[in-house]
């Protein structure tokens, strides 16, 4: 063994061991609850015994002026948010050293009120809801609960990004910095398309009459749509043989099981397929920048096949904020630290510090 | 009404004269069939009752040179194919004037030997076949039947193209010029994962306890995957605004009525997920290319989500065969007029006349 290789070795190992006690300190940071009582919803309806969870890391300052919040992804809770990657750390888009970090559970993510949690209104009976329906409960949350005055920051990545990009725009003087990543202000006719086909998949399982096997094969073949459609076709061709490909479909297939309830997923489909924050401007999305206080950092990548990073890239135009656009084959997923994690934090913490 | 502008309906109304009387007249061309007994099959299996259905336009010249295939594309008859844009006529793809035209109709089409209208091996009893494997039984009609000792030409799109590809390396002696037309001589990683896709949708319909409405939302969800995937995002976004999306959505899922049998769709994309030129060659594309003796023009679009174009442009390299990529938002379809059909039409023309 080479000394080079020897150092080399060394070096991961230090890493992993760094890595894996940093998740494990983070991990630890225990889930929280805020029973909001009754959460109105904008289509009239409201969820009963509403609750959000929540994990915080780092301090509050004395002028409570360091408070960032994340929301989570879609199907992400904030215990894997704070096990991912880099996120939350001192080398992460944000660092408990120096801000007080909010982790949030969005609505429909199986921990904030739920179709598969709640006692009154479950699966079905759960009322449908948007994006800005979890940004309100979200402000009841960091107003009544935790008595902030405002964010020194928001960023989210895809449905988090969503959240960010509502927060922006319904309490824009509440939020100082705001960063949806592969995000979008208002889905474009293509987003429109794929959101209604994964509904569709989704659905497959839970149609009438459908049983076990019936459930796993939609529940297999939605899976392996997500995570075809999460990456792009020259991400597949550079990374997978043709040999590879029925080990790796065997592998998606029995991730299946890591789907959520049904119900759960449809929630937050439905609501992302409603995402639109300038519906309350009367269907501007000039009007809708303009009322942005917060600079933005706004972060797309082309290609990306989930979320169309066109209408991201208008808002940042309109709103003047800054507009970061990768270029990595990691389509959806670009942000990951093999993607191009490394540009994307790189510009989050110059941007949020 | 200006001069010019009556000059243009008149013109309108005359080319679209025209076009229907061309349909009315090559569509007017009687089915035929050729029973050829029993078809041996790759797998060892056999189609019982092996049926091919085909149409003819044109005449055969005395020398028995002007014989042109055309072989149908995934799901469709030869009846559609004489039916569609210009493929056949004064200004198509190959001219009766010139050409004699043999349309043929591919295995689990619903017209040659398919799940849908065997016998004796009905719906999941039909056995599993090959591109090769269709490609075999035309080779008995064209020698059995029609006594041709050669094609002046074969030309297909797609499943039809994936057809051409197999004659040109299969019966390289037989075809003098081949042209496969947004097809692949063996499918990419990428491919793989969206052929595999598409035989899970299919399967959804046909699982075990799936009732009427489970079946219905299969297949819509099914339709819905093909259309949105036939194009790209650029060009949906293109196209569509986001009010049309719901009366796109219910105009795709109506025409879900008119897929094609479950089982008879599973042939022919179980077929094509078995697409590869090289299987016969040890693996080796080198070698496959280097059989063909074949002119061959290859056409690929660029952007194509359902068949990857890099593996086309590989074997023309290896062939010296001519390739024609566009780059039309089409995707899929970039054949048609309202796309990059213009473009195609004319070197096809060019290089079959």
């Amino acid at each position: 063994m080479s000394s080079f290789t020897r150092l080399t070795v060394l070096t991961s190992v230090l890493i992993l061991i760094f890595a894996v006690c940093s998740i494990k300190e983070t991990a630890a940071q225990e889930l929280r609850t805020y029973n909001l009582g009754e959460c109105a919803l904008e289509s009239g309806e409201m969820i009963e015994e509403c609750v959000i969870g929540y994990r915080t890391v780092g301090e509050l300052n004395a002028g409570g002026t360091n408070a960032v919040l994340l929301p989570t992804w879609g199907f992400g809770t904030s215990e894997e948010k704070l096990a991912s990657e880099n996120y939350v750390g001192p080398d992460g888009w944000v660092d408990p050293d120096h801000h007080f970090v909010i982790v949030v559970d969005a609505f429909g993510n199986g921990v904030s009120s739920s179709p598969s949690n709640s006692r009154t209104q479950p699966g079905e009976a759960f009322p449908q809801l948007t994006i800005r329906d979890m940004v309100r409960a979200q402000h009841r949350l960091l107003t009544e609960e935790l008595e902030l005055n405002g964010l020194h920051g928001v960023v989210g990545i895809s449905l988090g990004g969503m959240q960010a990009f509502e927060w922006a725009t319904t309490y824009p003087d509440f939020v100082a910095r705001a960063v949806p990543v592969v995000a979008t202000p208002r889905l474009s006719a293509n987003d429109l398309l794929i959101i209604d086909l994964f509904k569709h998949l989704l659905l497959g399982a839970v149609v009438e009459g459908c049983g076990s096997e019936c459930e796993n094969l939609a529940r297999e073949t939605t899976q392996t749509f997500f995570r075809v459609m999460l990456r792009t076709p020259e991400h597949w061709d550079r990374t997978l043989s043709r040999d590879d490909v029925p080990g790796f479909l065997n592998q998606v297939r029995d991730q299946a099981q890591n789907l959520p309830d049904t119900y759960d997923a449809l929630t937050q489909v439905r609501a992302s397929s409603m995402m639109d924050v300038s519906e309350p401007f009367d269907g501007s999305l000039d009007r809708a920048a303009n009322a942005v206080q917060a600079e933005m950092l706004i972060v797309v990548n082309d290609p990306d096949l989930l979320v169309t990073p066109e209408p991201s890239r208008r808002f940042a135009e309109l709103a003047g904020a800054r507009l970061l656009e990768t270029n990595s084959d990691c389509g959806h997923q670009a942000f990951l630290n093999a993607c191009a994690g490394e540009e994307i934090t790189a510009a989050i913490r110059d941007f949020l510090w």
